[in-house]
């Protein structure tokens, strides 16, 4: 790709079909091998399809995919679902965000979180939210200088999170 | 009520109705009061009908109400929604948990969360996620206390937040 060449066109952003869920899931795997945490990943390709093309889509997904080739390789995906706040209404989270090394540096993560932001903005969003690890400086600096706002940092928001095996026990408290 | 007296006796906790909707509204702005952020509740109880009975459902919700009393006033309310983890699959936040002033202390507010964990658990859930601020110990205490891990204090995850707005711009840049 040379410096000439629009990213759009060699870089197709579109929603993701139920069998690109292989290409999807290599991704996943990807991005959690760059975090060492690939032992974490629990699902596979077929739970993906089930939850985003079954009986009840959980989630929504835009892929990055190469126009001229033919490998049927994705190199991007961005994945989000609707949520619900009680003083605004309708919003997104965007779970995942994730472009492979070799594609970097081209906008081509910008394009997909626009992509998702407009999607959001269609279906009537009063925000977009996102979690990001605190030692993370270059992504958070990312999504501050396109405005947004971390609320941990402003507001002292914490995550809390009750594991399956810890849901089971409570309930029987 | 006497100390005798099963609570189950005297709150029943079940699902939210359309009917239930005004009432809801009502106790949602009467925790945003209490929080000194009335002013920041934008939707209406008409809003919140059609987001939860309508064409699409983006929210699930259990309200707690006195059994032996006509007035129809609910109690309190546990509002939640499914979310999705690439690593675990299907999750559930619990985006609202409230119960008013005159029923606390009687462990209403936990058997409304045991409630959110049991429908969790029900459509195959790895996690029950909520946010809360830093500042209200009492909360943590108690949500760890029941299994809760911090994450933002152990992983140091951040929320990040795009107001509408700033969604409007971004996608224009």
């Amino acid at each position: 790709m040379t410096t000439n060449t629009a990213l759009s066109d060699v870089i197709m952003i579109r929603l993701a079909k139920p069998e690109d869920c292989t290409e999807i899931m290599r991704l996943i795997i990807e991005l959690a091998e760059f975090e060492k945490l690939a032992d974490q990943v629990r699902i596979d390709a077929e739970v993906l399809k089930r939850d985003c093309f079954g009986e009840k889509q959980y989630f929504h997904c835009f892929v990055a995919e190469p126009v001229n080739e033919d490998s049927n390789q994705l190199v991007g995906y961005a994945l989000y679902f609707p949520t619900y706040s009680t003083w605004e209404g309708v919003c997104v989270h965007m779970e995942d965000i994730y472009v492979t090394p070799a594609y970097r540096g081209k906008g081509l993560g910008k394009r997909l979180w626009q992509n998702v932001t407009q999607a959001a903005l269609d279906i009537g969003c009063s925000r977009l939210q996102l979690s990001v690890l605190g030692w993370n400086k270059e992504a958070i600096d990312l999504y501050t200088r396109y405005g947004c706002i971390d609320m941990t940092e402003t507001e002292d928001w914490h995550q809390m999170r009750l594991r399956r095996q810890d849901m089971e026990a409570f309930v029987k408290k």
